[in-house]
């Protein structure tokens, strides 16, 4: 059979160009590209439907590389595809080079990064879940994981909602190499037990020799044939295949050959076979869903309402405006208020359940098919997925998270639901935006900005009503911040956000009434922060007290600190943050306790000014 | 029967006081409670072995409530218990009672605070591998779990190790009460689903209807029977059951109840049961490990050694001297060097798999019993448990956390692989310690410190071979630094930390041919910092470089801001860090790149003393 040979060829030029651009970088994971490549020669020559030409094509099917490791291995496709040449494929991990060690989206047809294992197949799901219910094109979701990731739970997060929400255009092929990087895995080659697993998470297994062309062929022509759940193929594999030296061998993970001009000849050589992967055919119009007005929900001055309620309210205004705004909820949507979207564009809600990392890769997933996606679950629990949040950065993926539930002002629930260190590891995320409003009028007026910024923006909300400040239709910026108090003879700046700008605002009327004049800056935006309107206050005032509920590293108190980092000259900054284990307590008592309440940001103004006289 | 009687009579008590304390409160959720009062009520009638009196007791059974939202069944049992009185139980929820919102440790019975969904059966089986291979006791965990938090994939983690480690020391009760906080889980009552994943994943499952008293009674015995695996019993049960008007009701969770009189009154009203928990028996001596001195390893002054390598030999010499240290490693233990103590101390070394999440967990469970757990990864990877790490705290769990292959200087294999938001995140965790050594004499001397540290301990290790600068012996202390360059006429301070001090030694050396003089500041301890140090450099020189392998945000240039914030008068401090994505590149490359190396620092340092020239 012709076609047989043909595979093989292209599976052995797999190989030893595998080889070829690990050897050149003098690092990398050719034994773990060499396990695959047969899974990858048939997929490609027959099954994967893709324009290199056009990679935004949305018709094209997706390939992503759970085991990002096995980069040589997409690389060495790419330069048979003819979308790079050989001298790019042969610039592996080079300074300056986009064939960097893991995959990037650097590269047009790399969806997502990947190389932290267990992330590829949840984002799948994500793609897939765009591909069903908001493209609702007949894409397909091709997704290669390694044998060593399935011990992640995120994967069987992924196997979960894949199975959940009926994924038929999503299959998984599982490259069982039986070695990780130190050793066996938990199952070696014990097929069964992962055909176990999968199949009672609701999937359709195929096991079969990763090896044998033809069961592979078959394989995937069973996978495309399968309807109303997705499916995995359960490739038996030898790592490092083809060369006697490293196949099936310990010892030789991420490492290039030691002789890759004898592993060269032993695989047949070089080889220049160019592969014409056919092109996706049909109607490329994807769905889009009806819109209107953008009508933002206003809420009267004087009033209270909690800003999670207002994230909610603004939520749905936007999906009106916009049909490519998607929500997302980790099973807390009445806490969040993403239940308001539910309710009011069904189509366009994920139900991620408790299961916050494929919360995140679902919305990793649907935005790399242009959707925008919201997603909320109480601030504490995206720290479950802070893993894919980094890494969603490197897949430059455009997403918004909301976490509510900010801080010990929660109250009586105690700390395991409170977020104390979320600005310091969201502002941590490279390019990330950090935005906590501290009212419902600002809270929906910042919504459509974030709907139009790149990369992770992390928007913090309230448990607590709050008193609204703002008229509705005021104006915020992203990087802006809101002088809300001041007088032309200030002596000290009170610089809140959130919930912490009300207790400043009190704190500054008690302060008046002793006769201090005190500016209150709500600094809504902590990252990018204010500097302009920080600095003006740093020359009016001779104390700064920045408030937050949080702990006191990487927050709004340090985002303040940054500002004036190169400055010689500038007024004491006093930090108050949460400084003890909080328990149960009223939200009041919380803020108390925490000394982040009215009555200790009054003092500490006042300590500021008794102790930094000029 | 006799014993079926009592047990329904505890049962409505423990329904009934879960009433009452959260009607008390005045929030909390009680039919989350009321779900599995039947469950705990046989459980702890006749088959838990727990010495209230005595909770350190080394033969105690160990009760972890990883839905830990039903604390108000908790703390009705602690009643009956005789361990708290009625008010303490009825002073749930509020300011300054240990009877909090969510359990943690305050209390002494509990082993680990829970309250973030799918962390107690993962840590349960930390304490399960105390028990058979550490402490080699007879006692038993019991883990009740929720059925939402069944979507969590660090329960399929922990299913997966507990398997794998045949730990029939543990049973899980799943209270499959159909319904989580918004609405119905995915799997319902369908028992059978849930039957099939968890037997698939190697357990001995057992379905029960979770109210029929006798059935329960059997599903305990035949989990105390079984062997070689564990067991989970999985309980279809009604949430609220008892209370019509809420039982099996979607919208009643983490509500108490409207009519609270009128709920305690369908369940017979208020009671007084005493129950007397069986007291563990046998020998209580738990097993402990043969120690000889310690001996550090030692690197020779001009050598050059990775500060990974370092940790790894260190470690081995710690375990040698101390039986209570541990170690474990996620499959990476040949980069961590973890694999030193695996093969020195097979007995106490903890292979966890590409798993973080069951690491970190088992780390925990581990020092429930007093263990010392060393837990190894790429720093990178460790983001991938940061909510356990975060509730570990919470937990006041005494572990180490090493993370190796920190920043961009791990060299080609990209972003994926680079922790550079690690300082930031694990900063921001209560009561933390992070270290950065740069050097491997200084990382071996700074492990017996750590050994003995309260709290989470973090410790940064490079990938890349260093310059041996301390001699062998030299002492370092936790909040310590060390000037490794000065003069009398200092102009400039340039602060580093792990490979950006070798590179600002570098920048010293270049800046002194100039005729600048610039003293250099090791800040290995990055938390707790050593002020003391630095103020005496802000003093005496007119600049501070910090430069640090890491993301601009809440890492070791913030951690200096802070020692200076309430200072009206300092040096500009400039802070280099990584300021744009990184791909591939030699690690020199990526040091240049990023702007942190020797001839960025000088730069630096230059124009910072011409801009500020007093």
């Amino acid at each position: 059979m012709n076609e047989l040979t043909d595979w093989k060829e292209l599976a052995a030029q797999l190989r030893v160009d595998s080889i070829r651009s690990s050897s050149a970088a003098g690092s990398g994971h050719p034994t773990s590209s060499m396990s695959a490549a047969d899974l990858l020669a048939v997929l490609a020559s027959k099954y994967l439907r893709y324009d290199f030409d056009e990679p935004g094509d949305p018709r094209n099917d997706h390939l992503i590389f759970s085991k990002g490791h096995a980069s040589p291995l997409l690389y060495a496709f790419y330069r048979a595809a003819g979308a790079i040449s050989d001298d790019e494929m042969l610039s592996f991990r080079k300074a300056g080079s986009p064939i960097e060690g893991h995959p990037t989206p650097v590269l047009p047809w790399v969806d997502v990064a990947t190389g932290s294992l267990g992330q590829g197949l949840p984002i799948a799901v994500g793609v897939a879940l765009a591909g069903k219910r908001l493209d609702r094109l007949p894409y397909r979701i091709w997704c290669l994981c390694g044998d060593s990731e399935m011990a992640e739970g995120s994967m069987w997060e992924a196997f979960e909602a894949a199975a959940h929400n009926g994924l038929d255009n999503l299959t998984v092929i599982v490259d069982v190499n039986r070695l990780g990087q130190t050793g066996e895995t938990m199952h070696g080659w014990d097929l069964s037990a992962y055909a176990a697993r999968i199949g009672a998470f609701g999937w359709h297994v195929i096991e079969i020799d990763g090896h044998d062309l033809g069961a592979i062929d078959s394989a995937y022509a069973e996978a495309l044939a399968a309807e109303g759940h997705p499916t995995a193929i359960l490739a038996r594999t030898e790592k490092g295949r083809g060369v006697a030296s490293v196949a099936d061998r310990n010892g030789f993970h991420g490492k290039p050959m030691a002789d890759p001009e004898a592993a060269i000849a032993e695989l047949g050589g070089a080889r220049n076979i160019s592969l014409a992967v056919a092109v996706p055919t049909g109607d490329r119009r994807a769905h889009t869903f009806p819109v209107g007005p953008l009508v933002l929900p206003t809420y009267a001055l004087g009033t209270k309402e909690a800003t999670r309620k207002a994230y909610g309210d603004a939520l749905v205004a936007l999906g009106t405006a916009r049909g490519d705004v998607v929500a997302l909820d980790g099973e807390v949507g009445n806490s969040t208020f993403s239940e308001l979207f539910a309710t009011a564009h069904p189509d366009r809600f994920f139900q991620s359940y408790i299961a916050e990392q494929q919360m995140v890769a679902n919305a990793i997933g649907l935005q790399v098919r242009g959707w925008r996606p919201f997603a909320a679950t109480f601030a504490a629990f995206l720290s479950r997925a802070y893993d894919f949040v980094r890494m969603a950065a490197i897949s430059r993926a455009d997403i918004v998270l909301a976490g509510s539930h900010a801080g010990v002002s929660i109250g009586e629930d105690g700390p395991s639901q409170m977020a104390l260190e979320d600005l310091a590891s969201l502002r941590a995320v490279f390019g990330s935006t950090v935005l906590y409003p501290c009212d419902p009028n600002q809270t929906a007026a910042l919504l459509p900005l974030i709907a139009d910024r790149h990369g992770i923006v992390y928007l913090r909300t309230t448990r607590e009503k709050l008193p609204v400040i703002y008229a509705p239709g005021e104006t915020f910026e992203i990087g802006g911040s809101r002088v809300v108090r001041q007088t032309d003879a200030d002596q000290v700046t009170l610089v809140g956000a959130g919930i912490t700008l009300h207790e400043s605002l009190a704190a500054a009327a008690a302060l008046a009434e002793e006769g201090i004049a005190a500016r209150v800056i709500d600094c809504y935006s902590v990252k990018p922060i204010d500097a302009e309107t920080l600095r003006a206050a740093a020359r009016d005032t001779r104390a700064i007290i920045t408030v937050e509920d949080h702990w006191p590293e990487g927050g709004l108190g340090d985002a303040v600190l940054e500002v004036f980092a190169a400055d010689a000259l500038r007024p004491p900054i006093v930090k108050l943050a949460v400084r003890s284990m909080p328990g149960s307590a009223t939200p009041a008592e919380q803020l108390a306790l925490a000394g982040i309440d009215a009555a200790h940001i009054a003092a500490a103004a006042r300590d500021a000014l008794k102790e930094y006289t000029q």
